[in-house]
């Protein structure tokens, strides 16, 4: 592998594109990533440097596009940039989708008629929907490219909570710290014994012993390999100044009584492609960024408050009804870009045929909730010392958010509950009030009455009930059996967008590049003639 | 346990010190810190909430204070509550000592003569020194108190890269899966084997089982318990829309590859507790924190360019010499505090005997460099995706540091070495243009010829040759043989404060907590009379 490389020493990595494109040509792309895995380096740029917006020729192509969610928008914006004539018709009375952020005075009636205004203060916020950005997404590309500011998002912290089988609560350094040493033990013993000598040799034993005495904090072999506790755990007396050395938390429970807490349950949340750290968001709220595009399009090209009510594919354009303010109206374009929820597109009318209507009915619905509690005081920084991150339960909420942004300040938000499926149900078919209601009583197990007393305001969402979206997102149960294919092809002068037609559902970037890719479908079909 | 807790679930953390309180009372400090564990929690704000600022009395008291670092300055500020009659004395022309941000044009001429005026961009800084709060520190209470925003310092990275051995560079996430997933794969085979049974129940096997498939991301029984490799080790191609469900990087180098690379020689950096995320910084420069002391203990209250020349202790005060531009002053006072670094304070004439004089000059100390390099691009989050963080390399720089500030903007500064010991003074005993080359030879092994060509400004501090600190920090060989005792007593009326004299040496949480120390004990005396 070095002598294809040609070099002891990582390449530059500003040439490891062409480096690899010429490696590509000569050996075919079993050897490029081969290369790449010498350089021991993942590509995440790759998606983003490969794709080429059109630069010119749509000056006289009229594109509808159904849909200001993030694959509208997106495609209007890239479309834009070489002239095409872009009209976007949102049934919502914003732009964004489910890029929604909600802020004090935002209203909501949900499908059940359940209204909700926000009284959240000046500054706080929740993103009801896409709420962070890994760094390999190409929507940090458009943060760039757009001047949305952005910001880390505390996506994991050592000093939020587990909170498991009613348990008192145990931050994560603990936990981790207990686990990591018992695991570290237990290995340790099994390789002294010569349990793995067929698998290691004398110098992996060796190198491995090393490792794991420190990845466990755990003794030598004089002493058995013994995890007992550690200051990884945290300190019970801080150390300080003077006569103050502090004194370590503990001892740690017993090697069965880690393993039956299970906490380690979630550890590898933070390994996952997608979520490892660093997270990012947009300084100020996650509808920067539709906001931007909202602008960057020309706010004049997208109408809201308009429900398509028929799609209709001609040999020469296409035809789209829809219902506004002003009542029935139409509009003829060149193409059709449908960016709704699958489901949503199901419903409307079309003279695509029966298999474009079952495929788009094939997708499962997940339902998904979220709520924000604004409090009148940070108590979780000032008297938990935990800034940001998340706190892992089994009870029905799930996830507690402590927020990435206002630090020190007056007020802050919380994401009460982020569910999905029964959980997501279950608060989706209360009230608003009672939803508040169950969020503080499950929320004060792990955090006590000022989890009720400090309280200032609430919003929930349910996106299941959620009016032109009616789902946190969705799945295929196979992308392989012809339905979702279809849909990645145009069906005659109708393309279809969204994150449902690509790798990366429930993320922004697959909006984009989904959107991305019908961008540089109908260009080509454009510049071809048509 | 439980029984002492009183009820099944996590007691409100507000009322969390009363109950700890009341059982310290009544069962002794064990039984307390036993209920702390079965709370689950450290307690890091204790030392916060157990200090108590004087709030009067101190009216009549003057207090000279030598030095403006964090010591001192925050000595002031703690006096000044209750009204004492302070005055800093600063040999340096700025206050904040090791806290000490560099930005255009920053002077510094260094003791071997060399001279630096950095030419950072607007907004562009480095942090000398102190760069990084932990959660658990009452640096933070003091940006509260004191109005310094704080943002998060990002601290660790799974984009970052590990360079070891003249190897091509691997991200941290990429180690890691490999590692994690071959110790489960080997622990996995070791539980199934038997080979533990002495140490594990038939439960505890199965759900350590079950904990490790996850953890390692490996294959169950059926499959050997294999690591096989994992899309957290990142993509060669990242999934995307249509039919791109991505390429996985690997596959993964074998387990005697991962064994003998030793990638996981600085994983355990992230667990330990001082460094464990989250991490804050102050926006805009860690100096935010002397600057906003400076304020709050009134500017015309601190001396700058007075170099101390004796000091004298008498049964009714202290009597300091100092000189500066106007020439040799002298200024008499109720009490001294004396917050210089021991070993500059040994240099310093006393009357208070050669025990102190020794005890003073017992702390070793540590070399310590540092970098700043700005770049006329942020290619390291436009091109290799890494967002903040820390590059782990074995090369004499030691650590590369990305910006945890000013994402997406036109410029970043990244520094380009932070190191202590032998490297850092072979970079210290070079000029500061022979130290930035020797940087960029060397960093440019990792990140290639950008790293050259792409540099706009450097600066670098060698705090072992900077004039009035001559250390990036001190450690004591023993705490135990009375020298550290001694100077945490107060000698006379004079005392010694500052990080050196606790156990959170090198962080500024030491030289506050130092100070609330003597700013307690000098009140006490005070009060009870002098």
């Amino acid at each position: 592998m070095w002598l294809i490389v040609g070099a002891p020493h990582a390449e530059d990595m500003i040439t490891r594109r062409a480096l690899l494109k010429s490696i590509g040509i000569a050996g075919g792309a079993g050897v490029m990533f081969e290369s790449m895995q010498a350089l021991g380096l993942t590509a995440p740029a790759i998606a983003a440097a490969d794709y080429q917006a059109p630069a010119r020729g749509g000056g006289h192509t009229k594109v509808v596009i159904l849909g200001a969610g993030i694959a509208g928008l997106a495609t209007a914006y890239e479309l834009g940039k070489a002239g095409y004539n872009c009209t976007i018709l949102e049934a919502k009375n914003r732009v964004g989708g489910r890029n929604w952020t909600v802020r004090g005075g935002t209203t909501e009636t949900d499908l059940d008629g359940y209204k909700q205004t926000a009284r959240f203060s000046e500054g706080q916020y929740l993103n009801a929907g896409p709420a962070r950005l890994p760094q390999s997404h190409i929507t940090l590309d458009y943060c760039r490219e757009l001047g949305v500011e952005v910001q880390p998002f505390l996506n994991q912290n050592a000093n939020a909570l587990l909170y498991y089988d009613g348990k008192a609560p145990v931050r994560y350094r603990t936990a981790k710290a207990d686990v990591y040493g018992y695991v570290s033990e237990l290995l340790s013993k099994a390789i002294d014994q010569g349990a793995l000598d067929k698998e290691l040799t004398a110098d992996d034993k060796e190198q491995l012993l090393t490792f794991l005495e420190d990845f466990g904090d755990i003794g030598g072999k004089a002493d058995g390999f013994a995890y007992t506790g550690s200051s990884r755990r945290g300190y019970s007396v801080e150390p300080g100044a003077g006569d103050t050395p502090g004194v370590v938390l503990g001892p740690p429970p017993s090697l069965s009584e880690v393993i039956a807490a299970r906490l380690g349950r979630t550890f590898t949340f933070e390994f996952e492609y997608d979520q490892a750290i660093t997270m990012m968001q947009p300084v100020g709220g996650m509808d920067a960024i539709p906001m931007a595009l909202y602008r960057a399009v020309g706010t004049h090209k997208v109408r809201l408050g308009a429900e398509v009510t028929r799609v209709t594919n001609h040999a020469n354009g296409v035809e789209v009804a829809y219902r506004d303010a002003t009542g029935e109206r139409t509009i003829s374009a060149d193409y059709c870009v449908a960016a709704l929820p699958p489901h949503i597109m199901a419903r409307v009318p079309t003279n695509l045929g029966d298999a474009v209507t079952a495929a788009l009915k094939t997708p499962t619905l997940t339902p998904v909730g979220k709520m924000g509690l604004e409090y009148k005081s940070r108590w979780w920084e000032a008297e938990d010392r935990i800034y940001g991150g998340i706190t892992e339960t089994d009870l029905d909420l799930t996830h507690v958010w402590y927020p990435s942004y206002g630090f020190h300040g007056k007020r802050g938000t919380i994401v009460g509950y982020y569910n999905t499926g029964a959980n997501a149900r279950t608060y989706g078919s209360l009230t608003p009030g009672q939803r508040v209601e169950r969020a503080l009583a499950q929320g004060a197990k792990i955090h006590g009455d000022r989890y009720r007393t400090e309280l200032a305001n609430a919003f929930s969402v349910a996106w299941h009930r959620t009016p032109y979206v009616e789902a946190g997102w969705v799945g295929w149960p196979s992308r392989t059996t012809g339905e979702y294919e279809l849909l990645n092809q145009p069906q005659g002068r109708v393309y279809f967008a969204g994150d449902w037609l690509t790798y990366w559902i429930a993320w922004q970037n697959g909006a984009f590049d989904s959107a991305r890719k019908v961008v540089t479908a109908l260009h080509s079909r454009v510049q071809a003639g048509g």
